[in-house]
């Protein structure tokens, strides 16, 4: 038997069909983002290993490829044997997200961005986790970020173009979920979590919808019983949260906060920044709703402010996200610049969307006798591209299998075909076309 | 002094002019190819190391960026220091052009895709090149391929297409080289070349522009000094093609071969094969020209038949090339299918390329005073949206240095400003829209 010949393990080809598609989805979210103001941009797809690893990409940096450095001699390889570190052998390294690769491009080209800078990336980003049903070590990333503009501005863009990408793709059943960050820092600062203990409840309660709140204050018990034991009751009070999905207002939000928290440090200013954010996303008329949910974490441990997912029904994990952090984009700039992004998960659903057919397109096919010269065969071809109206207009030589290959033209979309003959050559405008698929 | 902060050395990153240049110039690309009949696919950036060194990467092998293998641990450092031999730690490689992918792809899927499959790949490729001027390490391929023709359809499909892609990117003033390996071929063996020498000879020919017929001669008397003297009679006859540049005709081109080889195998059916084609695409009324070139010989070594190639009086190397390779897409199926390639230079002709400005858009900027509520600002904007027309619609906050950001606007290619104030917000259509740019 014949040896398979497979991708790269983890990793996707994509077919005439599929790449269509997903040309599509990513051109028709390009055009919302650009038309509400964005600019996108493009960075190389490695980034020096030492920016990778630097801090800024949590769990995912563990998950980095990284690419060998040039002209490595034995020296190199015996010292890193000796140290049992491939690492030093890597100067380079694929990206594993949009954000580390943004926060180095702003910090080498601050100075030509507009102050308040709002930046499309629409590109792959590489993961070596273990592969398995709908996750892939290459897989595209759709972010949008607004860098420089420390208000609500931020956010209510962010929310107002993701919308409406969404809706453009048909995913108008999409529900945005909305927290914030110092919320959950109030609350677990009044149950008694020590600041350096915060990052690991965030962490559990993050998987509350996994492991139920049981679970995460089993988690929490052993490094901090005595505020595990507050946020047991914190979580009693969510439950209806929880349970009733996201279906979560205002009221329903402060309620769920303990009584000692509500004026805590941050939290007036938190929950008014919602309302705000809220209010504007409603007010804005789009078909997307929102909702308040002071259960939500989101996983990343760098967001300072608002935090953001978006829902689909016939989507078991989230369709988008995203949030305020503030302190990471100036990272590389040894200075704070505020940051907001909000990312499509596009390989989820570019299976949801629902695409128009291109409006009276139509996709011809050109039988020709095998004896038909080329030249001939392309010069009709030429004829009835400059007709216009065609998506696509496709020659085939006649094959044995004639039935084999109208079949194969229907399946890949084409919708009428024409059989040329000598008389076409002299006379391109009497080919008679003749849809595919028609009963015979 | 703050470190400079750069993306990986050779590699670039895209600001936003930038960015949407190139993607218009793909845009364009894309859609004159799909309208041509040919299927855009993907494949993951990085393929087995095995397969990206299995020889039909020419000498682009070498220059392939190794990716470090998963888990590697001391005994497998150690093996490689033992073996000083660094590939040893990598299993998986970044592509080096788009052929060998597509060789592989047409492996894993043949059964999926039509008998004559006409391929569209654009994307990027990496080359551990020392970085020069106009040299990148990551740059974008452009390539179409026909695999399953054998006959001329496949050539002159491919030149239409590519002239049509090359006209709507306002380049008319390209012209095409043509040739055909066999002819090559035949002079060598003319001129007694053995068939082992005759790579390295097409080799030196190809710098036929760069080091002279009497360097071209000097390169290969040392190993074959006999044949060497007979290629410099041939080489001589071609004096007038190489001082006229590329005003080649049929019969100049005849009269280029040595008489004892315009009867050899093969000869005819090459000079008919190129009159063939060469017609058609003249016959196609595109703006671009063809023109017969005996001297063109391509480097790569897996060309078999007809080689072409696209000169644009303003850049100094080619703007695009191809030809048939019929022995190298079917190496991983162990058989041989048809099969001939083009390539734009998508990195030269990018900034070459005559886009038209959107016929009656207007990128718009809205400019607000600091304390009108973002959210105002929002609604605002939306409204202006939904009244069509617009490129883009930006929000700004009016800065201090208003006069500064007006410029900065101007320079992004916003068209029109308007200031938004309070009455705005219940009356968007009440907006003033003033010319950005126009004369105080």
């Amino acid at each position: 038997m014949a040896q398979q010949i497979s991708p790269p393990r983890g990793m996707r080809d994509f077919l005439p069909a599929d790449k269509r598609r997903r040309e599509r989805v990513l051109g028709t979210i390009r055009a919302i983002y650009r038309a509400h103001g964005f600019d996108e941009i493009e960075t190389p797809v490695v980034e020096d290993a030492a920016r990778l690893h630097s801090g800024l990409g949590g769990d995912n940096e563990k998950l980095s490829f990284g690419v060998l450095r040039r002209g490595i001699g034995a020296d190199d390889l015996a010292e890193a044997a000796a140290a049992a570190d491939p690492q030093l052998l890597c100067d380079l390294g694929l990206r594993f997200d949009l954000t580390v690769p943004l926060a180095r491009f702003y910090a080498s080209h601050r100075a030509e961005l507009p102050t308040v800078f709002r930046a499309v990336q629409i590109a792959p980003v590489w993961r070596a986790e273990r592969p398995q049903k709908g996750r892939y070590r290459q897989f595209v990333q759709c972010d949008v970020d607004i860098l420089g503009e420390p208000g609500e501005l931020a956010e209510i863009e962010l929310l107002t173009a993701g919308s409406a990408a969404l809706a453009a793709l048909g995913l108008h059943d999409c529900v945005i979920r909305i927290n914030d960050r110092r919320l959950l820092t109030a609350v677990l600062a009044a149950c008694g979590f020590a600041p350096g203990d915060q990052a690991q409840a965030l962490i559990s309660i993050d998987k509350l919808d996994k492991i139920g709140p049981a679970g995460v204050v089993a988690e929490l018990a052993e490094t901090a019983p005595g505020p595990a034991g507050h946020l047991a009751e914190v979580l009693a009070a969510w439950a209806p949260q929880l349970e009733g999905g996201i279906v979560a207002e205002r009221e329903a939000m402060l309620a769920a906060l303990p009584e000692s928290v509500r004026d805590a440090e941050g939290v007036p200013d938190a929950v008014a920044s919602i309302d705000v954010i809220a209010a504007a996303v409603r007010a804005g008329g789009g078909t997307i709703g929102i909702v308040y949910d002071p259960t939500l974490v989101r996983g990343m441990g760098y967001y300072t402010g608002t935090i953001f997912e978006v829902a689909h029904p016939q989507s078991g994990s989230s369709v988008g996200g995203g949030g305020r952090y503030d302190g990471m984009i100036g990272r590389f700039l040894g200075q704070d610049v505020p940051a907001c992004g909000f990312s499509i998960g596009f390989e989820r659903i570019v299976d949801l969307a629902r695409l128009d057919d291109a409006a009276g397109a139509r996709d011809v096919a050109l039988l020709a006798d095998k004896r038909l010269p080329a030249a001939d065969l392309v010069r009709v071809k030429a004829a009835v591209l400059a007709t216009g109206g065609h998506d696509r207009v496709r020659v085939e030589r006649k094959p044995k299998n004639l039935r084999g290959l109208l079949a194969s033209l229907e399946t890949q979309g084409f919708s009428h075909v024409a059989h040329v003959r000598d008389e076409h050559v002299a006379d391109p405008a009497s080919l008679r076309f003749e849809p595919l698929g028609a009963p015979e």
